[in-house]
């Protein structure tokens, strides 16, 4: 194709999705043509029009096609069709090595970039494979209170922006894309791209972090991206002075309610137990809000059905509750109350599931739910895997404490221990070829 | 005493330990007059003659009488005596309990105050205990470059006065002190500082940091301040042409040697093995040095004695040398070679040792060195001891690492695992007065 088709994104401001899906066509050189419908209601008008009903940004179009939003932009990303329709090369022949690494690091979320910049001072340039949510979870946080050294705070992204200039200064190298899988039999490692790049790696640091979790429950396909949502951030001032639900009883949730109360007429909060989980200064953010009216906490509380349309958004939504919490799990308890409940968007906040597919079959562990055990190295190393030369930070491997400053910490780790492991390796390899072990002046 | 004596502080540029001593009595709210020394020769001239030939700054004296440098100043105020001399009254008579507190936090470096901006917005007033070096460890390094959020590098004081104000911000006290010990046989926790001020805790941090170590050869004591220093940044422009030398392998020893570059005539490197341990920046830095003529390495080589006296400072020292390594272990080798050699000031940049005496007789366990074994608990929290209320964050832990960015994210981890220590302490106290466990809402 010698053509460049014609990319058209339409945005809002705020949107931190927006930013992804305009990163993700940077980085393939593509150009496009953006729309910014905040306050612009004949553009807004346009959009939901061209996008059958879609009231989220962003919204992307190809030579007049409906793509979508960025969850289906990416999904179009990991199978290669996005490519196709650009009109983009892969860069190897099906199989072919690409390149050879010292070391790759899968994601540039805090723990990934933190990682990058280790690494990148430690001389083992790493290639540093962006995955589908380029910058992270963080990047969809307005403003983080407390990484320590910003006593104003910082945003999110650009947080996340700083580290991504200090880790390239340092010399790690940003690459978009998609680790598909790690075949860990051979050495160096094997990592295939889904868009079919393959690259060998002597070390591998699993930085991938997590993804929003969803209910699966009736409604919430077809309704997702028409008043389903699951970052607040994102799509919540497309909903003013609708009622809104959040689910979940953890610090996202709280901070989620707590900035939709900017737009909502009430935002009401679905938790499935007694108390919540977040910490204390998000639950006394919350009860200000509750006492100022503009919350309403519904403890013991679960959803079990959506309801609506594409056409009109979320009409209503089925509600169970129980006193003695987890009330879906005492569907058959009479106390048991079962009713139907009026909001015009809903926000799960309900967790994440941690992006390790791609180390299926490597031999590292991982528990029930796919997060990576660590510490499970002879080298003593806090973030080996059960597999020398692969290592895990980040939300990948933490599902207690989650914090940026956490992961940062996980990061820098991992960086450290592969060096260790990398420095061993060269030593044993010139040890084996005979030679003498080298003095370094 | 009714009139306030007189203090006076000699100071020079870049002088962390100066600033150190200018807020230990900023905190006691006493007033004092400084001298800048720095390109002053003449003022230069009168602190060296004040200070019976001492060539480092501070210089601290009270009335005429001179206190010293930074550690004498910090070692008098641990006895109480420097409160005496100052006519500052201890807060509490004999034994008497000041004030109970939810938590207290040793230490004020990185793991400290991440701690207290965690335990601050966690709404659990941290009283931090400033400890004998406020600021910690960093506010020793000039620039840190690898603290993830600033791409263009942030010094050490700053990174660490940021954190304070947020700190601070979150409702943390901070207060100037020094822990003499805790009893942890009594509920609530008692913690007694060196001045007398007696205080309770429910829960303790331990963030206490470690010192800079020395190597007990002789000289050592005598020549501590007259030519032999821990802090290259502090005393390396009082030797100004001189050739200088430096102790160690790690990091701190490559960037201390290539920081003393600025001002030495030649910088040699004494490390008593084959290879560094140091970071690949750290020793690209140093080999750049050394082929721009500025840094010799001797490698395999240590320090028995030091020769000079307090007036004339450093003369020369005497090394032993042995291609094995570790030559003080070898003196009976005959392959082992000492020789004198002549220099005008020694740094030592050898490690640390964690201050951690304090908890001597709570149960805590620790190594031989002194260092806190933590994931001790049955709560699965990664910074509890074996205490449970009592946990460790930083370089009381960490002997491994020992970065700016992990001591932070074990900070974090710490304030997070007491929380939920204090929360379940809080149910467990109402339960057993008879209430039943309340809601929260």
């Amino acid at each position: 194709m010698s053509e460049q088709p014609r990319v058209e994104i339409y945005t809002k401001e705020d949107c931190p999705y927006c930013d992804k899906a305009k990163h993700l066509f940077d980085a393939k050189g593509v150009e496009y043509e953006t729309y910014n419908v905040t306050g612009d209601d004949d553009l807004f008008e346009e959009m939901v029009e061209r996008a059958n009903g879609r009231k989220t940004a962003p919204e992307v179009f190809i030579d007049d096609e409906l793509i979508g939003g960025w969850d289906d932009t990416s999904a179009l990303d990991e199978t290669g069709e996005l490519d196709a329709k650009l009109g983009v090369e892969s860069d190897t022949e099906d199989g072919e090595v690409l390149e050879h690494r010292k070391l790759i690091i899968a994601g540039t979320g805090i723990a990934g970039l933190t990682a990058a910049i280790y690494a990148g001072r430690g001389d083992n340039e790493p290639l540093v494979i962006e995955g589908d949510e380029p910058g992270g979870q963080l990047t969809l946080t307005t403003d983080v209170a407390n990484y320590p050294g910003f006593p104003e705070g910082i945003s999110g992204p650009e947080l996340v922006n700083n580290m991504k200039e200090q880790a390239t200064q340092f010399g790690a190298e940003l690459k978009n894309g998609i680790i598909e899988s790690v075949d860990a039999d051979t050495k160096p490692f094997r990592v295939e791209l889904t868009n079919g790049d393959v690259y060998t790696a002597d070390a591998v640091i699993a930085a991938s972090g997590a993804s929003a979790r969803t209910l699966g429950i009736p409604g919430e396909d077809e309704l997702m991206g028409y008043g389903l949502s699951t970052c607040a951030t994102c799509d919540g001032a497309f909903f003013r002075d609708e009622d809104m639900l959040v689910v979940g009883g953890g610090d996202a949730a709280m901070e989620e309610a707590t900035f939709l109360t900017k737009f909502a007429d009430t935002v009401y909060i679905a938790h499935r137990r007694e108390e919540f989980r977040a910490e204390q200064y998000w639950v006394n953010r919350v009860h200000e809000k509750v006492e100022a009216g503009e919350i309403e906490i519904m403890k013991n509380t679960e959803v079990t059905e959506l309801h609506g349309s594409q056409a009109e958004g979320v009409d209503h939504v089925t509600l169970v509750r129980n006193d003695k919490g987890h009330p879906t799990d005492r569907l058959d308890d009479p106390e048991t109350e079962e009713f139907e409940f009026d909001v015009g968007a809903v926000f799960f906040a309900i967790g994440h599931t941690p992006n390790t597919a791609y180390l299926e079959g490597t031999g590292v562990q991982m528990d029930d739910e796919g997060y990576l055990r660590t510490q499970g190295g002879d080298g003593g190393g806090q973030t080996e895997t059960d597999v020398p030369g692969i290592f895990g930070a980040g939300d990948v491997v933490d599902f207690h404490y989650q914090q940026a400053v956490t992961a940062a910490g996980m990061g820098s780790k991992a960086a450290l221990d592969a060096d260790e492991y990398l420095e061993d390796l060269e030593r044993a390899e010139s040890t084996s070829e005979g030679e003498a072990v080298a003095a370094d002046d």
